[in-house]
């Protein structure tokens, strides 16, 4: 029996349960589902045979600094050239900017196969994407016209220059500054660090979009703004802008993670002054649903490489594969990846729901599933990544066999975009205290008119729901304490939504999510009960 | 507050958790609440101030392969010296034959703390510990007499030689033969792989430890004999094995896990022709015990940089140890640490009393409680070492603040030794369904005794092994597919008992062991629940 490929699922999800068919239609634009099967199918040929394959070789290079230059994997410049060419970099811009004007859904397939074939070379092309929407969003005119042409075919590269030494979760303690020159044009200082694909080789310029603070802004996060500053000016300069060095990392170690020296560099303010952390936050909050499906990415390399292990690896007269504990470690993987593949679909088509309909539910649906997204399918990818390494025995702990560095690249997921700390709050006071549970409730009970187990999890889940905002109310410490439980609790629920629904339009998933309610969804059940004990007992050391 | 270290818990649990001055006053030999502290508080010395220094420049040293010999960090061989001039690798060894008679329990403390120090380096001596232990209970007094007071000191070290490429978790498919030389020895031909400290240059001579078959021996596991192959012999030339290569591996770089051939090697035979699998199951069950110490003290180093990163990096305003969420995860990591902790001490103090005292109840809950030590405070190991990473946000990714190393180093730890599947396995099949569950509810009984919440615990703990047992009777396959979830729940129903009983010990644990029962303990009724419901549902790959 061959299972299904990440992009078999892929296209059922897309086609049958978040039903873009029949969005596209309303929005006038129909995407058929031989449309969406050929798109996919295309994405997954380009990422197995271009990218996939120098995926260990990458890691093994990794980037290198020398002098303020960095120089990444030999072959990252014909990649680069290939994805160019390829036209994936604009699939989900308007077509008025040179992009195919498709469903974010689609993006976000594609996201997941080339994160898949290779997360440090598809970082760069992630945050460009998200530099797209932001300048779509809060750009002027000229700045569209000016930048957006090259970022859509992938020539240029966007960057979020957000962290800096003293400011991590918090971006309230940014100190970058950034005076006016007098002509409109503004001169940057400051430094910035973890800037993913910063400085490198591969593309002809980097636009960098930087978050800092005009002379007498206001403390806090009211006093920020955000400029555009392009690593070579239109005279052909170079900026005063350079990389002062990059991180030794666990993993992605060919994504250069760098430290960003800003020496008066030239920047152009986009959108208003002291409204920069709004502005980024659009760049965020797609760049978080970005961050979730690369979870899921990293479950599905993990899955492919471990299925077939086990097929080929023999102990005691059997593939190992069909040892009860193996078959196990595989389903747990297989059921976790599938939901949380489809949980961003979830996700991207609200987004779609919402910008192709103008559908404000959708809006609110996406605001909602973001922190769970990125948190829970990340979890999932670090957990998925390590059974991974658990099926393969000794050779999973050995690089050659590629499963250690799925983790080791996954491990920053839960981490970067806002910690999934930071996401389990937001969800907590900004999505479910902000309109005392409605969002959260109407999502429940959608969940729980799919199937009976579900009815009952999302009844506990409510229950737990009005503990959170008791204890939000009450005590905000104490509920923030148990926000990664709610987040969890959440994410557990949802993902066997997300199963019922697939087995219910592709009865081949029915035994994948009968596993999953079974021996997954009790996990569910020990977060509600942490949450029910937990507003209590008072964290030790917050004593 | 100054919260307690890793050497204050262990001396907090060996003298009032597993109370080892009554066991050992029962036995003749006692050793007071003053001895334990001095002797765990020198050790912590001596890990702290020799081991731990160097152990990031280890890593990143790693070791190297070249020729046939292997290069580890230039720090190593002084640190070899001063570990053999300190003494500790004798603590547990009978003064007989040079060692000082302590209980095993203080060898565990002693484990963990260098473990936590410096792990690569430390599993040379660690499975030195278990070739010693194997030699006392198979060698002859003349096998004793040779090889002991090298090993004793540390001068050599030993290596346990059990897998092949063919063979990982199946040893009965060991292909490699040991030809009878005519004089008693004999010649071993044949590749073992995954040979930690296989090769080195850190001592003057190295004992392997070697399964192998006689011409002649039947099939499977009984076919397979023990042998001693020292790699320098006693003319002072070098035996026919060699080094073939080292592992590049996720973590313990400087831990060469060598391919090693043997040749022609002049060997021994240690214990009864055909009983080879035997004499080796007494040096893995030690060294499973470790291995699960090694799940622990990664939880401590871990649990160590985050706490020291918490309170000194600040975020709006106060440390991040104070923001919740960070709080939940130290506490987490604290409140696991300890229980596993203490967990190991408990299964040490039954070896004890069944060394010390003859105590044949200590042997049958040791066996119980081993491969859930193994599996339980390894895969803790793991979680923490992830929690670690994530306390410290993007510093955590970044390889110079030695989190990521702890996640990289532990990781081996649920695969080596058998994996943590073949240990829920060998709980299942060998330790529970063998007695039918006796064993198991006696240790029960006692848990339920300690706490109200526990008995609850513990009473659908009770109700999980019946329909386990049932399982096992009707359809082995299934059953082992749920194994891994009953190691868990009885793991965490262990741990929050013996946080249970570390409360009643020392109040000012009393908090850490709410917190558990309250917060961690509902992942063992999740995993509970698993087995109810898994036990209807089969995996689906296994249809």
């Amino acid at each position: 029996m061959t299972l299904p490929s990440a992009a078999d699922d892929l296209i059922m999800g897309l086609t049958h349960v978040v039903d873009l068919p029949s969005l596209t239609a309303a929005a006038g634009a129909p995407l058929g589902a031989d449309d969406i099967a050929a798109l996919v199918g295309e994405a997954a040929r380009f990422t197995r045979e271009q990218m996939a394959p120098g995926w260990q070789e990458a890691d093994r290079h990794g980037a290198h600094y020398a002098n303020g230059t960095v120089t990444t994997p030999p072959h990252y410049k014909a990649l680069m050239k290939a994805w160019i060419e390829s036209g994936w970099q604009g699939v989900a811009a308007p077509e008025s900017i040179g992009g195919q004007g498709l469903p974010h859904a689609v993006w976000i397939a594609v996201t997941e196969l080339a994160s898949a074939a290779d997360m440090a070379f598809f970082l760069g092309p992630v945050l460009t994407a998200g530099a797209i929407d932001l300048l779509l969003g809060h750009g002027t005119q000229d700045q569209q016209d000016r930048f957006l042409p090259k970022l859509v075919t992938g020539e240029w590269n966007g960057t979020m220059c957000l962290t800096e030494p003293q400011a991590g979760s918090d971006l309230a303690a940014l100190r970058t500054r950034a005076e006016p020159l007098g002509d409109g044009r503004y001169a940057l200082h400051g430094q910035k660090i973890y800037i993913t694909w910063g400085e490198h080789d591969t593309t002809e310029n980097i636009l960098h979009l930087v978050l800092a603070r005009l002379p007498g802004a206001a403390e806090g996060s009211r006093g920020i703004s955000l400029f555009a500053a392009p690593k070579v000016l239109p005279d052909g300069t170079r900026n005063a802008l350079r990389c002062g060095g990059i991180e030794r990392k666990m993993g992605i170690h060919a994504s250069p993670t760098c430290i960003m020296l800003f020496e008066g560099a030239e920047a152009e303010l986009v959108g208003e002054p002291g409204r920069g952390l709004n502005a980024m936050f659009a760049m965020m909050n797609a760049a978080r649903l970005a961050v979730g499906v690369q979870g899921v990415a990293a479950g599905a390399r993990a899955l492919e490489l471990a299925e077939k292990y086990a097929a080929d690896r023999t102990q005691s007269g059997r593939p190992i594969a069909r040892h009860a504990d193996v078959a196990r470690m595989l389903a747990e993987m297989r059921a976790t990846t599938l939901a949380a593949r489809l949980l961003t679909l979830e996700a991207a088509a609200a987004l779609d729901r919402h910008h192709l309909l103008g559908d404000e539910a959708g809006q609110t649906r996406l605001a909602l599933l973001t922190p769970i997204v990125k948190a829970w399918c990340t979890d999932r990818g670090v957990e998925n990544a390590s059974l991974g390494i658990q099926v393969h025995g000794g050779m999973g702990f050995v690089e050659d066999a590629g499963a250690a560095q799925v983790l080791r690249d996954v491990r920053i997921t839960p981490i970067y975009e806002g910690t999934n700390g930071i996401q389990a709050i937001d969800l907590l006071v900004r999505k479910v205290a902000k309109d005392g549970g409605a969002a959260v409730r109407g999502l429940l009970a959608e969940v729980a008119a799919a199937d009976p187990c579900l009815a009952a999890a999302a009844a506990r889940l409510g229950t737990a729901t009005t503990l959170m905002l008791e204890a939000q109310a009450r005590d905000p410490d104490a509920a923030q304490g148990l926000a990664t439980a709610y987040l969890d609790a959440c994410g557990w629920v949802l993902g066997g939504w997300m199963l019922v629904r697939a087995a219910a339009a592709a009865p081949d998933r029915a035994a994948l999510a009968g596993f999953y309610l079974a021996r997954l969804l009790p996990r569910a059940e020990a977060r509600c009960l942490e949450i029910e004990h937990g507003a209590l007992v008072p964290i030790p050391s917050l004593l």
